[in-house]
């Protein structure tokens, strides 16, 4: 207790924490001089887990010994910025570049006497004058360096397209209730009843996809026959869950390809796992090219920001 | 206990006793020899609320002294007959006739002698080659008495929209997950977290009615839209819950008037109260026309199948 604790060699090299704050999760990474992660660390001290605002208590039980013994600065992205939050991190608008997001940047004092900067949040308003708006996704696609008219597709709860400009600029986005979507009506619709659990039913989700690609515009009826497929079309209990996931999926990107055609020729996927494996099938099955980003596109967007906020240095 | 009751003067006009038994209610009806309603009586004992296959015991309890009085047939239409309930009705094929369902009954005896027959669902096959079922509905619609080639629309939990031909029959239809869709989101979704009780909001429903029309074939964004019209659109959170039944009612309308517009150009709706008033607003926002059916259609339907049976005498 007397003797000050040695640093262990990885924390010297330390420049940046990096938090990406969301919902259900909270994941730390401990950023080195050109941004690489030296260590990660997760919690599910999401937003929506933290009780009574006590934010700093739920990332100093994450990350007190970061914090403790290199007094680096913090960078958080996602909801932790919403109103439901630490802070309200005011939304920007449209277009945006990455530039003005680090200038525009929440910078919170924390008791170890560092700053932490909440990234804010994106807010644009689409062709049907209705408004968007998104948290945490901004950061990622920054991370990922699109090209200038890129679009990229960002699967999720709530997916979200965005198109790039010039300057790293985000021109404009939509979000789709998608997956939230599929999950409220697995579980608590007449649709979750007929469905039972078992191992993937690839053939099922793609026809579920061919289905919503092509009859897109009459959503509300399709979502009828993830039942009557089970009543009467001989699927089998066990499949109807991917089957309505193809359903949903396709109509999405159904729905977005009659839209913009030309503006989604080529989509980058950013992001991993099964979710965006099933992406990367719709939009085969759509004829849309499909590159995937980067794996790490959140920590190399808050390097970036960091960097523009001159918190780093620059490369 | 020792004489036997007198049959009350209304007890022997009865010729049929007529159930609408449904998914939450059990709604029982003693009709005369014109088919006109002498009683009605209902209970919450629909075929989710029956335990154990207890629905012959459900029955007595509503309408025990009705078959031990007056023992006349019985007709049921409704869940009753599906694979949840009494006993399955298989499902008739349509284009389907009055005479053909009433050729098609199950016939079940009851504990006192008599009979009760189950009218069958309908089936069908719609352009989208996807499968789709009623149970009750097809009764209404007979008894709404519809001309050839008319349209009508029956609001509620999953809405349908039918298409009569000639001799009564129903020709085809197609289902909507309106009104369970928007009941899921509410309780279930991001959506609802915004969304407090208040007064009706005529203003909210229509502007969203009036966004669903227009962008029912993007409706898995639009959705979201309910969420930011609450964050930045300046909608007050008491009416957001009409703001999204707007949105879901009028991409329902949008969807059909985009498929079939010249088949839609006049509209019979089947139904009452305020749901049946929604939808007559979202009509008459997509400028079709819309004529009220009449409001006992379920048991003038259950009295002209009760006549092609030959249970009760021909007009």
């Amino acid at each position: 207790m007397n003797a000050a604790p040695t640093l262990e060699p990885v924390l010297q090299q330390a420049r940046l924490i990096a938090l990406d704050w969301g919902t259900s999760n909270l994941r730390a990474s401990l950023l080195g001089e050109q941004g690489q992660a030296l260590a990660t660390r997760s919690a599910g001290s999401g937003v929506m887990a933290v009780q009574d605002g006590q934010f700093e208590n739920a990332l100093q039980a994450l990350c007190g010994d970061w914090l403790e013994q290199q007094p680096v600065p913090v960078i958080a992205s996602g909801m932790i910025g919403s109103r439901q939050g630490w802070r309200e991190a005011p939304y920007l608008q449209c277009p945006a570049t990455p530039a003005q997001a680090a200038a525009q940047m929440l910078a919170l004092p924390l008791r170890g006497g560092q700053r932490m900067y909440i990234v804010p949040g994106l807010r644009c308003t689409g062709r049907d004058r209705q408004h968007d708006v998104m948290r945490g996704e901004e950061t990622q696609c920054w991370g990922a360096d699109l090209a200038a008219g890129s679009c990229c597709l960002l699967p999720g709860t709530h997916s979200k397209w965005v198109w790039s400009g010039h300057a790293g600029a985000i021109e404009h986005f939509q979000t789709y209730m998608t997956g939230e979507l599929f999950a409220v009506l697995k579980q608590h619709s007449i649709l979750g009843r007929l469905m039972e659990a078992g191992p993937p039913q690839p053939q099922a989700f793609a026809d579920g996809a061919q289905l919503g690609l092509s009859q897109y515009a009459n959503l509300l009826h399709l979502l009828f026959s993830a039942r009557t497929a089970g009543l009467l079309g001989g699927r089998e209990p066990q499949s109807l869950a991917d089957y309505l996931s193809g359903l949903l999926i396709g109509a999405e990107v159904g729905s977005m390809r009659a839209q913009a055609p030309a503006a989604i020729a080529s989509v980058s996927l950013i992001g991993e796992g099964a979710l965006n494996e099933r992406y990367a099938l719709v939009l085969s099955l759509a004829g849309i090219a499909c590159q995937t980003a980067v794996p790490d596109a959140t920590t190399r967007g808050q390097w970036r920001l960091a960097q523009a906020a001159h918190l780093v240095g620059a490369e």
